[in-house]
């Protein structure tokens, strides 16, 4: 039996997903955009969906919802249909959805400069609202940050934001926080991006929530549906997927903060002081814990914990070919070469027991000491 | 039970997606961008699937394939990632996926030009070779047209082009031909679209089948997957029922062939010549047959036929939130406003049966008739 906690890069689907797989793959595969009842009643069952969903964290007579095929994707979304002239102004502790975006609006002409940050990951507030100016068309910042799990307030930096600039929009990745971190957005929000399988969803669905009266340009043109902003044949299964996962994970989000809460501390006392530094504050989001082992590199740490039955990441796990040794986010927040080479990231899931944290832990604390005393 | 003919729309998931989502949703739902086992098994799993799924329909040693979240997505792909200078040259008969793309690009300063078509919906070849010259970046013809069934011969009409320019790239959408029309690509294409969810696959899966050699510029930015070109964490599931439904309708497509020909004759046989004008050719994919009502507008009888079980569809049904009455596409064929306005698209699948389709020419005589007649 694998002990899963890498749940900040997928998560294991939501037991409903394959119930709704038998309705919605095997009965009601019908196209959303067509005209007959079958197809009628689908796009119906979507608009329900966005509006309680909307209502989850917004109120939903000021908000829209856009589905997109992922959460880079409405990320995307967010940055090329948002930041069309001026500048744009980001932070270093962004996901590469919204990163790399950023670096090809700078290839196309569009100034962007990136906030500090933290030592926890967070973003230099001061510094974010120094690049702001009159120019400034779009800023971006996490609401958490997918490798120290460091919360950006969004709601109060919007709002500062929005002092210096009430014409900016403001965007925020809220892919590793929707259905965790209890959430009200405010009107100072425009967009905010979330993602189906980081809470139980399956991929294939991801969402941008926007206020109805931010105009963006669409990402992907053609037939016109998600108003004209994502086209193609809407991917109804996932979109259900998500909706039930939205459902349910907000539903229990205070419970589940509280045992995640648990799993992480559990997780921080018994890893051994003297061969892990742990990174992640104590105000970070409790569902992502990132540490670093002592002299041994990461990714040697995550083999040999899986060879064992554990499964955790090492620094973003949503990267591939990645071309850089070390994380930019870590080095971003002034930690050494030396910590970034054993940068683990242990994720959890309400799911996760607290002996399966238990074992993670031994199994962990055993493969450093093992190979420090191999080296030494 | 529902007699469904709009299978050009979107297929009803063949059974075996089913078992897929217990394998894949229920179990293997690891991110393939990691780099533990149970990750990179997956991500082995798909390079092994585009290998095997390119070698169905082209040289897998010449081509690759890049996975995107639709076959909009991937014409989408070919149009913004391929053309970024000179010119465009398309034609008046493609899916809005690659037109919608196109009208953009000319927005963007691209010259566009949309080559004519003939009355059956195939392009007029002549008209487009007389528009590519030596400033032409990409050529895009579909493969088989979405609204009449038109079949292009794009092997031999991008030998023509590339005979005018060799440096333009030929992309063709092959949304409605991949998995029915049997096809081998020269290396004359250098991009070609297919969707999943056409040929019994479910939603969240096309793919650009792609030259090595060719360069093309990324759609979503991120975390790199998909060779930089398509970001975002790969939908395994959605992959897994790709590759099945694509193996599927090889291993059967020249059976599936006189099957579906069998059933679009007899349909084309029963429809009541008095009532119905036959819009596709003989020589048209057997998939689609389209037909104009006389006097009845499309959209009524699909309404009435849905009453009685049977699902058609009117026009292109893949978009959605219409603004003009007729197809663009049928008035490009030279048909007048009167034949636009009665068009019917009955498109098959190899499952369904001769008894439907002679209970369906049944429905459809009948509607017309009684329609005619309380309008007489």
């Amino acid at each position: 039996m694998i002990i899963y906690l890498d749940n900040a890069a997928t998560t294991k689907p939501d037991k409903d997903c394959l119930a709704i797989a038998n309705e919605y793959i095997g009965e009601k595969f019908y196209n959303p955009s067509a005209l007959y009842a079958e197809g009628y009643n689908l796009q119906r069952e979507i608009r329900e969906i966005k509006e309680k969903t909307i209502a989850l964290i917004a109120d939903n007579e000021k908000f829209d919802m856009i589905f997109t095929a992922s959460g880079t994707e409405a990320d995307n979304l967010a940055l090329f249909g948002g930041c069309r002239r001026g500048n744009l102004v980001t932070t270093e502790g962004e996901h590469s959805a919204v990163y790399s975006c950023a670096k090809e609006l700078k290839r196309r002409g569009i100034e962007t400069v990136f906030a500090r940050l933290n030592s926890d990951g967070s973003v230099n507030v001061d510094d974010l609202l120094s690049k702001v100016n009159e120019k400034t068309s779009l800023v971006s910042v996490m609401h958490v940050n997918n490798e120290t799990g460091a919360i950006n307030d969004i709601n109060a930096i919007a709002a500062k934001v929005k002092a210096k600039n009430p014409f900016a929009l403001f965007h925020s990745d809220g892919v590793q926080s929707f259905g965790k971190i209890p959430t009200k957005l405010t009107e100072n929000i425009d967009a905010y991006s979330v993602s189906a399988h980081k809470i139980g969803g399956v991929r294939g669905c991801g969402a941008l929530i926007i206020k109805k009266s931010a105009a963006l340009m669409p990402l992907i043109y053609g037939g016109g549906q998600e108003n004209g902003l994502v086209s193609g044949t809407e991917n109804v299964f996932a979109i259900k997927c998500f909706a039930s996962a939205s459902r349910k994970r907000h539903e229990n989000i205070t419970e589940n903060y509280s045992r995640v809460s648990e799993l992480n501390s559990t997780m921080r006392n018994l890893l051994d002081g003297k061969l892990f530094k742990i990174i992640s504050s104590r105000e970070s989001s409790p569902y992502i814990l990132t540490v670093a082992a002592y002299g041994v590199r990461g990714e040697i740490i995550m083999h040999e914990a899986d060879d064992r039955g554990l499964v955790i990441g090492t620094g973003s796990a949503c990267s591939s070919n990645k071309k850089n040794r070390y994380s930019r986010v870590i080095l971003s927040c002034g930690l050494s070469e030396d910590i970034a080479d054993g940068i683990l990231r242990i994720s959890f899931s309400p799911d996760n027991t607290l002996e399966e944290i238990k074992k993670a832990a031994e199994i962990l604390n055993e493969t450093v000491k093992n190979r420090a005393e191999k080296m030494s």
